[in-house]
């Protein structure tokens, strides 16, 4: 077998055996294979995609590389949920708490923020004391003792698809429905998981523009899901406009604060309820899932949600005093309003702009090395459909240092469309598969 | 700038300006882009190509990152001729001496084999003392003297290509055509010459497989050389079966001779003429095509291109008896004869099937560094359209060493194809270009 004539064969697109595509992801995983030729492979199977059989085996080699998690030491359905990714998706801090509230095992392996998207991790590590690099041991216990814990992914777990996701980053590779599919959920098949529900963002602030594009997305994702026989189901949801008010680490916290405290905007607080009570649902904590929307709601309204996210944050060694207390997070020193230049509506707002300027101030990162600033971010003061004044604040930045404020001040006055007639309505969750 | 974003537009269709594909060859050729980015821009071109202004671009950006051949000195007008690659295709040695003859000044900077096509430098050394690395002095001087010299690319001749080139071969980005047609045009226009014919193979045995694409090529190459004020032409010419009978660097030699002295192959005498009037028309010694046509016929019927031969290879260091005694060239030590299993008439010869089989028993290389066997390869004893009873000689192997003869038989046994009724007539020259 030579890498060459997969790679052309890929390319003319043909359909590669299980064996073949072992064959590229040991050997690459091995350093047999040269970063060269796996970048050809990988733009070859951006222009001809793979088929379902491909994406299984891709993801099989990927999940075999390393170690996996075994969980089976903890009762219960083990549960996680996972985001594709998007601009002030903070949904993980609140259905996951939720969904632990209602007694389901929900260990979250989560990421960091990468490009215009923020990441769990980074917003949890804003909360002072707080520690994400628990051990497989530590991680286990606490799940055994409070139902939830919080870490990042392990180099032991997935290094083929570490190696192969710097790669893609650097060969313009990312937006591919297969490697994209493969890429998460060999992670999450090593996380020892029974179950998972799966958050696809399509819209300006997602990887995914197209609805056709996320739906094709999700129904792989779930296809291999179940092949491991794991319950799994995915919801397609809208990322047109940023989710909730806050986008930046600290600010996304206090937002969450006051969701679990049901006094969170609608979108998130709706979104949160859904993805928790799917996660109940197939956690087998009720029947039915409307039995599990039930549940997930009285738990936001009695508060229960709200006391395990500051039990867990306690646990992993963080100050759970800052969610009452918004100044014991790390706070911003200078503000800037961006006004609005005309009465209208607002028709859109850009969240991919909105996550590029967080990160221009610093809420983000675009190599891994590079440094967060936990404090930064903005707060929206509208949302789409609403009627606005000439003059009104569309948006605040908070901002640190000022270097490159007037990019990201520009970035965000370009998110804002605003029009003479109120838009169309639009669904936020657009879709359910599986 | 920066390079993943010219990746990502490639990817996406759009055109790249000037400014942007300067700064990825010269980053390149510097070594500042890494190999795995320049692999999967070069996967990106050939999923969606390049408009004319990128080739033209291209083409100048690699011409430029290395030596130019000054010719200037040298008085007459320069005209040169290349083929993108055929098995059996030995033109070279036929029309540039017809040319010569007729008082064209021929500087043949030439290529050695790779894969299933041979290479002219290759045949050149299978006579014995044929010196083909002249510097450039010594090359200048003796197309002063001869109006003809042979020699290979200097590594100080478009480096940006041989770069380009052997990361194409690993990538399964050969066939591609801004790429085939920007490697070969970078190296022509760094050569000094003023007219150029292009000889663009099509069919079975060559890289284009269609006609179309063949001339989408013969196209773009025209077009790159007018706009760096060279006169150049293409032919496409069919490679459905080898050209004239004999395949292998020694026995072409022979083949060569033979057709010199007006004893040769019928389409390799005739598309030998044509080249070598295309070459005297462009190259200024008559005023029409016609004209061109007479004299090189008269050069081949009066011996003058059998002798301007026999004193190129003499100023090259070379036997020029070997011409005329073929026992002075290598010369295999065993024959395998290949008959035909039923009678009928010849409707194919895939001639990759017969280069592969030559490649194998040693006639070409795999890769750079294999060595080649000057003695050995096959001799066609039909052509397509032929009547053949059971049990005739189809071909020929001549083989030194029996290590994959057995493959090669076989090959050779599946490139013969034989039907009940006689093919439609192909033409050789099928199109001409510019």
């Amino acid at each position: 077998m030579r890498t060459v004539d997969l790679i052309r064969r890929k390319r003319d697109g043909e359909e590669l055996s299980g064996k073949e595509i072992a064959f590229l992801i040991d050997g690459y995983t091995q350093g047999v294979i040269p970063d060269y030729q796996m970048a050809a492979f990988l733009m070859a199977v951006f222009s001809n995609s793979m088929s379902e059989r491909e994406v299984g085996t891709l993801t099989e080699c990927m999940l075999h590389s390393g170690e996996t998690i075994d969980l089976s030491s903890v009762p219960g359905v083990k549960v996680d949920k996972h985001s594709t990714g998007g601009v002030g998706d903070k949904t993980s801090l609140i259905s996951a708490p939720l969904a632990a509230a209602c007694g389901a095992i929900v260990p979250m392996i989560s990421g960091r923020a990468l490009g215009h998207t923020g990441g769990t991790l980074d917003k949890l590590e804003s909360i002072p004391g707080f520690r994400t690099n628990l051990t497989v041991d530590e991680f286990r216990e606490q799940l055994r003792m409070y139902g939830l814990a919080f870490m990042g992914q392990t180099a032991e777990v997935a290094p083929a698809d570490a190696k192969l996701y710097a790669l893609r980053d650097a060969t313009a590779t990312v937006e591919s429905i297969p490697l994209i599919a493969s890429s998460i959920m060999s992670k999450k098949l090593a996380e020892g998981l029974d179950s998972l529900v799966l958050d696809v963002k399509v819209g300006s602030g997602a990887f995914l523009k197209k609805q056709v594009e996320a739906r094709r997305l999700a129904q792989i994702m779930v296809t291999i899901g179940r092949r491991a026989d794991k319950r799994v189901q995915a919801l397609i949801t809208d990322m047109n406009q940023p989710l909730g008010f806050a986008v930046g680490n600290a600010l996304e916290v206090m937002e969450v604060s006051q969701t679990l405290q049901n006094a969170g905007p609608t979108d998130l607080t709706r979104l949160s309820l859904e993805l928790a009570a799917r996660m109940i649902y197939l956690g087998r904590i009720t029947m039915t899932l409307d039995d599990a929307r039930e549940m997930a709601t009285s738990k936001l309204l009695d508060g229960s949600g709200y006391r395990k996210f500051k039990e867990v944050i306690q646990a992993q060694g963080g100050n759970a005093n800052v969610l009452d207390r918004f100044d014991l997070l790390p706070n911003a020193t200078g503000v800037r309003e961006i006004t609005s230049p005309r009465n209208g509506y607002i028709s859109g707002i850009d969240a991919e702009c909105i996550g590029q300027a967080s990160g221009l101030i610093g809420a983000s990162r675009d190599t891994k090395e590079d440094t967060i600033d936990p404090a930064v971010g903005m707060i929206l003061e509208v949302k789409v459909g609403q009627k606005i004044d000439q003059g009104a604040v569309l948006c605040r930045i908070y901002y640190t240092r000022e270097d490159n404020l007037d990019g990201a001040a520009q970035l965000v006055e370009d998110a804002f469309r605003i029009s003479s007639n109120p838009p169309e309505e639009r669904e936020l969750i657009l879709e359910v598969v599986g």
